[in-house]
């Protein structure tokens, strides 16, 4: 599946952005360029789009939702930038290119990525500070919360330190849960809030992440088995070497596709009552079943 | 010198709030042992010493201090736990402990530093979002300000990665500044934000903490050559042994000495207009003057 035209657009403008911010980085020219480099290798900047996409869908009291996504994104290529180091899950390769750390050596890529997680609530301190403070406190707690050791951080210690090779797949979706989810769902959520959403939406809104943030997760463990690094641009078959339990591992590919299929409907049906304003977070849906990469 | 009373009745307050906070963290088992491990190995509890007690200089609108001042203690133990590391300081001990991935690994050392940073900013989101959300968010640019890449972030990579051992003592000064000053500076300012500070006093108080950091480097420099490992509790001639410029190389010991007791002397001189009030500020100036470890 081609990435949705609607998708591409807003692709394009969170690069620009993203761009820009990374244009204006502060501090020593070795550590910016670290920084960049991570930022600018590409990828389908989800988190972003999805934190656009969401805000979209409500008047808002027109607060700029821009700070907001690009933090996200720094957050996320943050845990890249770690999760690649040697101690870690050693990766050499990401998005096609050497790691962070293959590149800038170890010492600067876990800089920057402590400078990269710093920067993204420094982004969100500077520009809500004066101009919309409730929402800039309420993004640090959703955004913090999510990221930290009851989230992401939190799943990469179960992912990659604490693993159980015999862990039953519902524990390992519970890791999926921390891992991605909560970051994915931070971005809906934070869309929500930077527009200015209801209670009522806003927990709609929840659910469509989870759903989708799972799907994510099982879509990336079929392609790890059906797909090729070149199409992936990164390793692939990494989780049966580490004999870690997966969907595919459990169930097998088709009934993972079926599982996938069935979280992407329930993460659309939640979006019906926003009819045609979220035919954006509809594509996402869909494409997260459809992928190919 | 001994640690003032006035001083050890905060550091006392400190180690019972970080002890709750940690007590209460989420996420797995390990992480938050090596969390804790390290927020628990001790030190003097500077800044949070520094932040509520200039908090205490201000009537302020009865903002609970503790949630910043515990933040300010997770960033400065998630810096000592990832300048630790092998591909940085190399440091197998900590305060006459072993240091974060010597006990715990690599890997979770990594991110039990980052849920740190991490969880730094959720306490102040969750403390400050409904109760004060103008000194939340205010907080979280102060603290993300100078823990970033124009801050301590971007001292760490001038320290350790891009070392110029020929570097003049100011432009060795001008790191000190970002690496260790500006936390420093963040913690007084902190305080005063949450405090409720006017303009005047804030700018004040900020010339105070600038001097008070400079001259806890120019002591740092001069106990590494006069004091031993067992006093400090940590490596000592590390400097000479990498041929750093030092205070203490470029100057000798006198006039090291003679620097310090000039930025403590415009340090005190700051807080004049505070009268009494200043009494703890003005112990601690003093007290890093005269310090043995």
């Amino acid at each position: 599946m081609q990435y949705p035209e609607r998708l591409d657009r807003y692709r394009g403008q969170v690069e620009a952005a993203l761009e820009q911010y990374a244009a204006a980085f502060n501090g020593p020219a070795a550590l910016r360029e670290a920084m960049s480099y991570s930022l600018r290798a590409g990828g389908k900047r989800l988190r972003p789009t999805l934190l656009l996409s969401t805000c979209d869908l409500f008047n808002g009291d027109g607060h700029d939702p821009w700070p907001a996504a690009c933090a996200l994104e720094f957050v996320h290529t943050y845990s890249l930038i770690h999760d690649d180091l040697p101690a870690l899950d050693n990766d050499d390769l990401r998005r096609g290119m050497p790691t962070c750390h293959k590149r800038f050596g170890e010492a600067l890529a876990i800089l920057a990525g402590d400078a990269l997680l710093t920067e993204a609530f420094h982004l969100i301190g500077r520009s809500y500070r004066h101009a919309a403070p409730a929402v800039g406190i309420a993004l640090t707690a959703e955004l913090s919360e999510a990221a930290g050791a009851a989230g992401m951080v939190g799943g990469q210690v179960l992912d990659t330190v604490n693993v159980d090779p015999h862990a039953p797949i519902m524990a390992v979706e519970q890791v999926h849960r921390m891992k991605t989810g909560a970051l994915i769902i931070a971005s809906v959520r934070c869309g929500a809030i930077v527009g200015g959403a209801d209670e009522e939406s806003l927990a709609a809104l929840t659910r469509y992440a989870a759903h989708i943030g799972l799907a994510f997760q099982v879509t990336d463990d079929i392609l790890d088995v059906t797909s090729t690094a070149q199409e992936l641009g990164k390793t692939i078959g990494k989780d049966a070497a580490q004999h870690k339990t997966t969907y595919v591992s459990a169930w097998g590919v088709e009934k993972s596709r079926a599982y996938a299929a069935e979280l992407i409907d329930r993460a659309v049906a939640e979006l019906s009552v926003f009819g045609d304003r979220a035919a954006t977070l509809r594509d996402l849906a869909h494409f997260i079943r459809e992928r190919k990469n």
